[in-house]
């Protein structure tokens, strides 16, 4: 189950395109769903806090062994996680921040916009990983924008900066940007991750696991 | 405006009392309300999470030039800062941590319960803090039941144990528990710092500080 | 009681002026003096040294319920508040950050030279806050200096790195620049706050909170 | 292919125990190989140094997509993904406190002698995680005794001894201490996180995700 | 040069004897003095901030190319190196914290009382090491009576405590201390630093570099 | 007993001559000696890892009172430190580190390469000491090579930079340019710390400390 916590048909149908090839993977079920009601995308911390509710009322009516929070901001993942104690619940913005704390020495994030970039280092911290952050840089733009062509360049640009800032690795701030991993990992030449192929990859992880467990790691 | 966020009248009672003496100085009116609709009170994320919305909706309804979030879980309070920026808006919690952090070198929280004090950490984490922080101790209660007096003797055992952790001061983290912030420092021998009036001071030292300015400082 | 912990007149004068709108506010009190035979200014960590225990000398003499040590140096601070252990020591550079720490997410300090710079980045780490901090800009300049008109340029030039390192509030880093805190706040675009302006209006809030308290809440 | 790089038959045994259930999903093959001539365990930081090299001859010896280093010390680890960027390279010890801090707010871990006590504390500081890590308790043990069943109370007392450290999950940090896991959740009442079943599903997912990209996200 | 920057002659003598050892070794002539006129030990943050300025003057009048400031407390440090930029001015805290961070890996500091542990993690944080430090644990004495042989139960249950919070090496944190280091030692098992001693073999090491460069290394 | 721990003859000679004039002061004897079969130099981690275990040999080999590692990168320090606990074991990089910390305020490094980069970044965390360094700027060098006169222009480069992001210090980060320090502080006007002369003067008064106390203080 991936939950796309925004309203957005063209970012459900792109995160829908990204999740495709790993059906073929495994006896597993990915359900792909938007959040109708919601905001078109989180560009303000209001839109977080209104999404997380809805998220938690998705998962509370959809049942799965697995949620993915398809949204960087990882709307509700922390009351999803204590009230939904015997499933797998993956954020897209904390999973891909471990996986690059895996790949890389210190990460960078390319955000949608300044807002988007104060919420990114409030998690940062939260999560207690400052230490290997260089910073976010904004391309002005939002999750609908994101899932058109138009953005590498804008992409290049901030994702250059923050090579100068220091990251050997750099993030996708947004749910809608994995088409543009693969070209932005040939201009930065350094690896790109994107939090939807990782979420769903690490949930499919998460999943053998817990059938091995014969339980929930976490309960 | 101070807005308790939960639906407990016994609490926004509480919280009532506790303004009262700060309403004979100076010029400004202090309305407390309550929020009809919310949890009783902020024992999981969850509830925080549904209560963030409803804090910026009664914040959207009635104009204030300051506002603070009388749960120390700070719900909404980020979003309602973006939101609102040409208002003041103090949070309980964040306010009395800094207050904690001017009159004390170690600062330890008296939680209501092991959910509360893994938001706490969460937030002091988020607020860039930890060095300074020793940890929270719970009383395995919540905000309805810490408006009665029995509770003194648990939060005693608590604050005890934050001491030994290395705290020089404590902080009740909880709004209704006003009435035992005296008895508790004579119990404990240091300074105790209840989040409902270190707010309600604050909040009457900023107004005046942008009634100075002519606008919001923060504008 | 605001101690200028500096000889200059100049520097007494412009508190003194920045300090007037607040005493129309409630019925305290504020008198301003200097602090005869100290050096001009606190240019190197020697003038903060031989500063500290003037000001805890001053303090002896003048019995006050609250005092401002208006110098971001804040000498004496920490010997003064656990000498007057039943009085509000406000230190305009630790109470400016924490002020900085609740309106924006990361701030940055104009400061007077590579030497204040210095002291400035001490005293950011020993608050335990350095995760918050983008770090401190000079203007090649002294306290006495800063209450004339003409150094707003190179205020704006090293506000805008700071803008630069990511701040999204910025403090002015001496008790002597209060007069440019607005045409810096138009040309930034982004909060500034002055340390003497926020040190009163704090100590106004906790004198309030002391009196409703009925004694000292650090005591 | 996981590597136990210690030269203990049975630890390998012990591995390839847990490892065989993982061999049923999707179509990847896993082998378990151990490390002729390396010590028997890594009771010291000279045994670490010592199988590094020897690891990452392995590794250049026998091809695979993905390596596992199943010792909680990851010896080798950052030199073999510095060498072998086209492959996955998972550390056991690495992975393990990712998704500790995934799945609870503070870990610690169970470690075998304050020798392995003093390598999971410079290990969790080079992550730059140390902010919610509240330390590691030994059990005065070896790699090769932690086979045996007999320690299970000697891995209780430790992990509660982390629970009043305020850990809210516990990492058991050694290779041979899988078959501890269940019993060990069942007896602290708390999530454990055993470093190889974690490692392995984790291996599994980063396959799935290099496919869908057709190459090495790191590369 | 030696400084004990407090007005006890016994004092003064017990650094004298724990420095004279050194002296046969190499041509440095190592002088101690006293400081007249200052309080006998430093109790309170206000008898470092007072004894600062008179330590500096020491120095500007007692010529040498090398100065050791004999107080836990550094009374004087950062701006004595400030001003004499062209002299090795070594802390004796900052110097032991720094030798017990190359001997061990997590340090703790047996400390005079509250408010000598309340400066020492002050420093901690200031120098940014604070992640290796355990805490403070204090004996109720000052430094007039630390000369005295009563004590080493009193340090050796302090020395306990440490090593309980994790600590595998501990500081005496009071110049007073050095006779106390080897029967500390042998009770603790674990190394024990003497200030006095660790700041005079580093000024010499730190001579000898001086010359060899042919001009202070710092100017 | 200074180890080069790499196999290149003209960086063995670069050591010695930085040492000789060393040889003067006291009756210490100061021994250099390479290290044949490691690699000409480390450049990648895996060099590091491979020598490691040959450092450590040669200390089984070479009985010595206190050993230097010549190597920014401290190969195989901590576990010779761990296993020759009776001796004293001196990193080049560790030490100029904390002779960093305690000439200036922040401080940078003048790296070989990326790699080198990576690895004093991950140093730095694990010594916990991150919130000093403001980072490493490499010159695209290796061991070899610089011990050639031309690198001092992009060393200079390099150390600009370092000045640009804060720092008010400079360390060489390899042993092999011991005669660049001198230069390199008169370019970058600032003070310039070299790994290998630092080692050797801090061993120097580590073994005074040593005789003084009749045994190791770490033993």
């Amino acid at each position: 189950m991936v939950i796309n916590p925004n309203s957005s048909d063209c970012v459900t149908e792109a995160i829908d395109r990204e999740v495709e090839p790993f059906r073929r993977y495994g006896d597993f079920t990915i359900d792909v769903c938007g959040t109708p009601g919601a905001p078109p995308g989180v560009s303000y911390q209001t839109d977080a806090d209104v999404i997380g509710p809805m998220v938690q009322a998705t998962m509370a009516r959809e049942k799965a062994s697995a949620y993915i929070i398809a949204c960087f901001s990882d709307p509700g993942l922390l009351g999803a996680r204590e009230k939904f104690d015997d499933a797998i619940v993956i954020g897209c913005g904390e999973n891909a921040i471990f996986q690059a704390m895996t790949d890389g020495d210190q990460f960078g994030i390319i955000s949608l916009s300044i807002f988007s970039t104060r919420r990114q280092r409030r998690k940062v911290r939260m999560m207690g990983v400052a230490g290997r952050y260089v910073g976010s840089r904004g391309i002005d733009s939002n999750a609908v924008e994101a899932t058109s062509p138009e953005l590498l360049d804008r992409m290049v640009r901030a994702g250059r900066e923050l090579v100068d800032l220091g990251a050997d690795i750099v993030v996708t701030g947004c749910a809608s940007m994995s088409h543009f991993r693969e070209p932005l990992e040939d201009r930065l030449s350094i690896p790109v991750i994107d939090p939807v192929g990782s979420a769903v990859s690490a949930a499919i992880g998460r999943c053998i696991l817990k059938r091995r467990h014969g339980r929930a790691s976490a309960s």
